[in-house]
């Protein structure tokens, strides 16, 4: 006999199908089409399988993987907000706590605390996880852009101390990537895609 | 300074972003598109986290997602392969190894062998984290043509005893995801989704 509960996993999985339709303002490398919440958080947790021996910090990996694969759950209800747009991340924490509730309800007790605790944690930042998982989620983009000839910074005529400011996490979780990144924002804004 | 290895490691990164431009047989859940590779190693990743306490077998659930994560990436250079075409099968072996060869050879010795004995554990599926991983990449699909009218099921005729042989990991890897997956199936073939 089918369980109650297994139904309920069934129903949620089957609602996260709709993170294939949520559109980032990102575009894909070949600069195609808009990528979405589903595909950037797959590339994020095989960056971290890729990425983690330059962690600065001691970290779990699967938990960072875990944390990767679901920080963007809520965005099914409350849609994506552009980092750079003020006014939308001025109501971004509301709209995504009323998402949370609705959708991790949706599992039984445990399995809805276990991802909503990810989900926190992630938002926290503070742990040595949650700081690693924020620098791939915060590098992924740099890429992007890099390689699609300015992306949305050029788009959006963002300036280079707002992508310093987006980029702290990176600081953070290793010295490493940050000497990277740093060079490739450097070069970027050289090339006029980010506003020296 | 920037080490040679870091940037091998960023290039196959970039690389990755093609499996988002993998079209595979399946459309997303409201048919409005098909569904690529990066999508579904993502949903079928997010799918083990919840899944994995109807395991018959003990696994470790860590593997079992980065095996997900990594397990169609031959597919960039291989393409995807409709798993009910019996001549693209034939050669499919033989394409996924050169394809392999190609990628795995882009990181270090040491991170292209872990990525690759994950691809490859994959692929021979008879360690308990390849049997629940394979159930998972055969469970998704069902979702996406049973709510979506048939998908392609029906748009390929496919035969009940064929979509049953495609099944098997799930009876394997899971006594209560295959009572539900076989309800749904046999609901579907009562719907005329399969043929009978």
């Amino acid at each position: 006999m089918i369980k109650g509960k297994l139904k309920r996993d069934i129903h949620f999985i089957i609602e996260l199908d709709k993170m294939k339709s949520i559109l980032r303002q990102t575009s894909l490398i070949d600069g195609s089409r808009k990528e979405n919440d589903a595909e950037h958080s797959w590339h994020i947790s095989v960056m971290a399988m890729i990425l983690h021996e330059y962690s600065n910090l001691p970290i779990d990996l699967c938990k960072v993987i875990k944390m990767l694969l679901v920080h963007d759950l809520v965005e099914i209800y409350a849609g994506d907000t552009f980092c750079y747009d003020k006014e939308g991340n001025a109501s971004k924490e509301a709209r995504e706590l009323e998402a949370a509730d609705k959708l991790f309800i949706m599992l039984d007790e445990n399995k809805g605390k276990e991802l909503r605790n990810l989900w926190e944690e992630f938002e926290e930042g503070k742990s040595n996880e949650a700081i690693f998982a924020a620098a791939m989620d915060r590098m992924q983009p740099i890429f992007s852009n890099y390689y699609n000839n300015g992306g949305t910074w050029k788009k959006h005529n963002i300036k280079k101390e707002d992508v310093y400011k987006r980029m702290a996490p990176i600081k953070e979780a290793s010295d490493e990537l940050w000497e990277f990144v740093t060079n490739m924002v450097e070069d970027a804004v050289d090339k006029g895609y980010i506003s020296g």
